[in-house]
């Protein structure tokens, strides 16, 4: 195992410090239990979004942390779920009154910790709702998940319903906007190579040099399918095709195409997939108005990448454009 | 060999191609020679700026093209200087009659192709100026490179003059900027694992799975030493000494840092990395005003990083905070 760790045990709370240190100007954060917050939480009279899962995916959700996006981010270890605690905590520190959103991707583990720091909160009086992503349309239960796994269109879930909310939506509507974006947008994912878990020592799992794994989770969760390694654009061909016919999409869409990489890959071929990819959406007809590619929702330092398909529609574009200010995504004001 | 490409040929047009169909709104491209500009280039009366060198190293320079940065890029086939055709072809495409500073890493080929270049649209009218980044401080002289070689805080320059130039500065004063940053950064870099170059197959170098290089180019050219693996601190302590050491920095500095992520390292252990280094550079008294944090000047898939520091005064922070859109770099505005 090669990393730029310390003892494998401090790495999210070393890696947490480090994040704040760096950006003072927008977040910080507590320790014990540990959570990030929004420099200026709770925001008084605002509806107040949290995320939080497994740490090793940065940088979802701290890095997401931020004017007109989440309010709190609660990393568990790496790839496993944070407890109720600091969830609660979290949720607690963020609340401006308007009620708390719980934007939870669908691992088992990660469901029943936020839904358990949800009843708390509420017994302490804090209206609490929750969105469940599940984008992935490789499989239907996995290792650790019971249906559809969330992964990278969470990322999209966050940016809208944090818009929303910093517009000043009521929680009964950021609820409703997060379920929809939820509802339309569908991603799959490629591993070219495992990750190791710091605490592990070793790869998640074995891949062959030449082979490649269609259908990954983000925790290197088995796929649909383990083939030889083929050129850019037939893989992009295995990933878009379910993806486009799951929700279905249909010719004349608006849509956001996000190339997420799995944080080895570098950005040269991620642009190549992109390049691809936005050609099979454009031959069927429909329009990328919106366009993400980069490292959002990681695996530590797999190669692969995932394609998320969103639909859009006038509203989920304004709320896209809105202005935001978190340390992974920028822009505006 | 395991990339997501296609024929290893076709890497950077297709790649340039991707990144200019995802970020429409802020650039486009010429492939006949390729270089990518400003999508409102010229701009008529503004100092304009073009960089560039052999791809591989992305985000730089294709990704720092756009408002208060970049007028132009030109990516060369990876790890190899573009020629002067393509460089003077992006230089006469973003002239705005105000003049062109080429900002070139210090590696021979940039070196003279840029030269090449300038002469050739000299002799077209065009007043042109070069400031030539040397921010390495791990080596003197090195496989490509007579004296330092420019590596990742080239980026600080980049956005720094490019916000003096969107203010309106004439070309003295932006060349005058751009080589007070170089003046005033320094960089170090350590690899963990090797890279592939796509169309030469092989990894550039070998490097034992217990090994890492100290000071390491970012074409995977020698650094300063071979060592074993260390903890991330000491890993940091070997290279940021170097850096405080040469300039020097002095306390009550005002400085930037910058931990740049060589392609393959996952974020989580930047942030270790910039944990460790912002408190060696707290206890030797200076004080950092401004960070980033990712993957800005990479090294294909390698793993690693590198640290750089610059330091800073008031224009200096000023220019740093202006407005910025690129697809890399964006805040504000």
């Amino acid at each position: 195992m090669k990393k730029l760790i310390n003892d494998p045990k401090d790495v999210v709370p070393e890696s947490v410090t480090g994040f704040v240190a760096a950006h003072g100007d927008l977040v910080r954060a507590e320790f014990d239990p540990i959570f990030i917050v929004r420099a200026d939480a709770p925001v008084a009279g605002k509806v107040a979004i949290v995320s939080g899962g497994g740490s090793g995916h940065e940088p979802l959700h701290a890095g997401f942390v931020g004017y007109g996006m989440l309010d709190g981010a609660v990393p568990g270890p790496v790839f496993t779920s944070p407890t109720p605690d600091p969830i609660l905590a979290a949720t607690k520190a963020v609340d401006g009154g308007a009620g708390v959103l719980h934007i939870v991707k669908n691992y088992t583990g990660d469901v029943l910790n936020f839904e358990t720091a949800a009843d708390l909160a509420a017994a302490e009086g804090i209206e609490v709702r929750s969105v469940i992503t599940d984008d992935d349309v490789a499989v239907k239960d996995s290792l650790y998940t019971a249906g559809r796994r969330g992964v990278a269109g969470t990322v999209l879930v966050e940016k809208i319903a944090g818009a929303a909310a910093q517009r000043g939506d009521d929680l009964d509507a950021v609820t409703a906007v997060a379920t929809k974006v939820n509802a339309q947008v569908r991603t799959m994912g490629v591993a070219l190579t495992a990750c190791t878990v710091p605490h592990a020592g070793e790869p998640s799992f074995d891949i062959a040099d030449d082979e490649i794994e269609i259908g990954i989770g983000i925790h290197g969760e088995p796929g649909r399918e383990r083939i030889k390694l083929e050129p850019a654009d037939s893989i992009v061909d295995r990933i878009i095709e379910p993806i486009l016919d799951d929700l279905p999409f249909k010719s004349g869409d608006d849509v956001l195409l996000l190339i997420n990489g799995m944080g080895g890959t570098p950005l040269i071929e991620l642009y190549i997939a992109y390049k691809h990819a936005a050609e099979v959406i454009e031959e069927r007809g429909m329009h990328i108005t919106r366009s993400l590619v980069g490292n959002f929702t990681t695996s530590l330092e797999m190669q692969g990448f995932s394609l998320s398909v969103l639909k859009l529609d006038d509203e989920l574009t304004e709320l896209w454009d809105a202005p935001v200010q978190t340390a992974a995504l920028r822009w505006g004001r």
